[in-house]
């Protein structure tokens, strides 16, 4: 079991910031209109919503560097899965370390985002 | 709704680390069989493995602070927690960066624990 999942897991998170990293525009196929996004505190509902948050993000580019990467099944056949890693957005240097939790439906023979919580740690 | 989520998800927050600072021991009646906690990357099932993993972690004393919190409704009235905190154990200067997930079960008026994803950032 925690072989399969860390590997659905896995498929995911690379799935996802490859797509965020190279046009976080596609990404909307992930979502549903029941979706949620808590994005440093402010919620946000639906793929429209969601959409339009993250494409206005204040950066041109990003990059996600996975550093660790958690994954549990939920109930009836969903997955939580808990990332931390670190993202640099355009030209500064020094990268921001950040977590994010992803709840995951199955459907069909792929899974969509039911909560994506997001924060950076500015510690 | 986010109101009240909010608050049931403080309260657990609040209860759960007062209580981890104060007796780790007492934990106990969060958790369930099925229960499961990720530690560090360390998979653990069941309320007799999940006590005994946290009242033989290695220091003495230890406070939690709670920087941010975030939650989000599941399915079936379960809730999603993400907590982001510092922590410093027994004489320790340096309080270290964690981040911990929590999906609770409603079960009358309270609820259990049935994911738990605790990291340490050690960026």
């Amino acid at each position: 079991m925690a072989t399969d999942l860390a590997a659905v897991g896995k498929q995911f998170a690379d799935y996802y910031y490859q797509t965020f990293d190279g046009n976080r525009a596609n990404l909307g196929p992930l979502y549903r209109d029941f979706s949620m996004l808590t994005f440093e505190g402010a919620p946000i509902q639906g793929t429209t919503n969601i959409l339009e948050k993250l494409t206005s993000l204040p950066f041109q580019t990003v990059k996600h560097m996975v550093s660790t990467m958690d994954v549990q099944p939920s109930t009836d056949g969903k997955i939580l899965v808990l990332v931390t890693g670190m993202l640099k957005v355009d030209d500064s240097p020094n990268p921001l370390a950040y977590n994010q939790v992803f709840h995951l439906v199955p459907e069909g023979t792929t899974y969509f985002v039911l909560n994506d919580i997001f924060r950076l740690n500015l510690a």
